[in-house]
């Protein structure tokens, strides 16, 4: 059955009002987020990496340096994230630990093997000191969990009323295996598309927070670092076409830019997407869609059909894929657009997130 | 001469009082700075990397990773740094040329050829897009004219209020040729030091257009990348024991640290520093001291006596070193102070900053 949509407006990142201002939505992961990426930042770096579009650059060394030697052929990961999260302490984490977490996973969703990190913070003068204590604590756990290395930082001050609190930002350094070759490029149709866990759990977990809203069980953030989950993946199948952490935008801004990026459609079941019942629950009450809530501690993995069920047994033995699902399929049908098979029998374009739902959820 | 001060007083980076907030001089580079660094940051991250507190890590990779080959014995540095200048734009720069020349320089110095750079922004709603672009823009400039290549970045949008127009972080990795050993603890009694130019430009270039003080001549930030520079001086004379950029806390808190980290004295003699007389002037007004006004384009050099004639010809023949000087020595005597000789045939301790005089000057 076709799918009747103007593609072109679904897909197209570029509305064509230029913004005169930055507005909130240029951070949410979704549209905006990806038009200033397309209007503003790639004209001016025109190199292959960037154009990549993946969440960390593959340096691939293949110049000789004067007086260096062993570099060429090492292909290095690099990736950076700033993070400004509200509150700045939540159930299940705060913003330190979600800083490590968050670019320990841009590293392993790219097939690296995260190495060093560095840390940036921008203080808000006034700031308690036993909250930046607290939070430089719960880095140093989280990079003791994960194995990596924090090596070098910054700090900077910011005068009261100019920052907020505080924003972090981490950049991390990773080895890639020489055989790896991660793409959003990559799907084909006939792939099937894993999820590594229930969906939403961070945003919501950040909202209920907000909102104040309260449930039975407490809703606690997913955030995790998730190379050691990525590793044992591809340790069971080389064959991964590409792997993302959904985060700002959701499960539906990462599978557009999937289906965008390689020239395919996406078909996602509803019946098999893991959601908790609180989270079910919390959305309906604010009116999110869980597809787009940020998820800190989950991954998005596409493999062809062949590899799936092993890859998903693979996944359920690891404490953070316990419940990994296959969600959905790779299509040659509606290029660029993800389509959701409903609960109720029917098919909807999940298109990718315009404006801003849920601000400063990382 | 004996020079009778608390040298405990002076050196000990730690003040008994604690302070329960964040000050706006913890930023400052100096005193506060080191005090943040060694109270709050060291104790969680205790690695010798980090301990070695120098600008950049140098990662020295020697454990083995499976599947990778050839990175072992690789000499990566690895640095990051936040800027938060005010005003965005000023004469000479703006803060997305200071913050690429700020990741250069920290890795230049270091001894490292600076390869990749990584930019993260958080954006204040209603940051006009046309500042954006233009800042951007002098990026991609910044980095073409040092060879870098920008692969990788991440952009966040706070609310208005919570942020003060544009942050940016940029991170860096650079190689190291593999005989390169320098650092801050290698200073030795005899050793000269060497200064690339004229000091205070960059901070009193900001502080003139905050005060909107004007001269005959503009006077403008020194923004620059090092990495031509240093490498000109390496190729000359590879036994260099330091380098490093006084930006923050100037060459009064660079030498300090070098005084505290190799166990040394250091003589300055006020005569051969090189200032513009507009700065000199500038500084009167404000009541400034040029040493500790930050600089974003020049170093301090530590040289072997037998060396310093050579390193000084080949900083002059480099654009960037034209107005280099030997500017002082290395002393067994008053261990962890710095003494300057001044103008008019004193002495005088150049203790390292306290509190913050210029606020976000970069």
């Amino acid at each position: 059955m076709a799918v009747t949509v103007d593609i072109d407006r679904v897909t197209c990142p570029l509305p064509i009002a230029d913004y005169p201002h930055v507005l909130l939505g240029h951070g949410s992961g979704g549209k905006l987020t990806a038009e200033l990426i397309q209007r503003v930042f790639l004209p001016a770096w025109e190199n292959d990496t960037v154009a990549a579009l993946e969440d960390q650059a593959i340096c691939d060394w293949s110049a000789p340096v004067v007086g260096v030697k062993g570099h060429q052929g090492l292909r290095l990961a690099f990736t950076t994230d700033s993070f400004v999260v509200r509150p700045l302490f939540f159930p299940g984490g705060d913003i330190g630990k979600l800083a490590v977490h968050g670019t320990i996973n841009d590293l392993a969703v790219g097939g690296a093997i995260p190495q060093y990190l560095s840390a940036a913070f921008i203080l808000e003068e006034g700031l308690p000191m036993a909250d930046l204590r607290r939070i430089v604590e719960s880095m140093r756990q989280a990079c003791d969990e994960a194995h990596v290395e924090l090596v070098t930082g910054d700090t900077k001050v910011v005068d009261r009323g100019k920052g907020d609190g505080v924003f972090i930002t981490t950049s991390g350094i990773g080895l890639v295996p020489g055989e790896r070759r991660l793409s959003i490029h990559s799907a084909q149709p006939g792939d099937r598309v894993l999820i590594s866990g229930t969906i939403g759990d961070h945003g919501v977990a950040i909202m209920s927070v907000r909102e104040g809203i309260e449930f039975e069980t407490t809703l606690a953030s997913d955030t995790a670092p998730l190379s050691g989950l990525t590793e044992a993946m591809l340790a069971c199948c080389p064959a991964i076409r590409c792997m993302r952490d959904p985060t700002r935008g959701g499960v539906a801004s990462t599978l557009n830019e999937l289906a965008a990026g390689s020239g395919v459609g996406v078909r996602l079941n509803e019946s098999a997407i893991p959601i908790r019942d609180e989270v079910r629950a919390a959305c309906e009450l604010l009116g999110l869609d869980p597809l787009y809530v940020a998820n800190e501690g989950k991954l998005v993995a596409v493999v062809p059909r062949a590899d799936a069920d092993k890859l998903l047994q693979a996944m359920h033995a690891h404490p953070l894929g316990r419940n990994a699902a296959d969600v959905g399929e790779v299509v040659a049908d509606h290029v660029g657009l993800v389509v959701l098979n409903t609960l109720v029998g029917g098919q909807r374009v999940v298109a990718m997130l315009s404006g801003e739902q849920l601000p400063r959820i990382c």
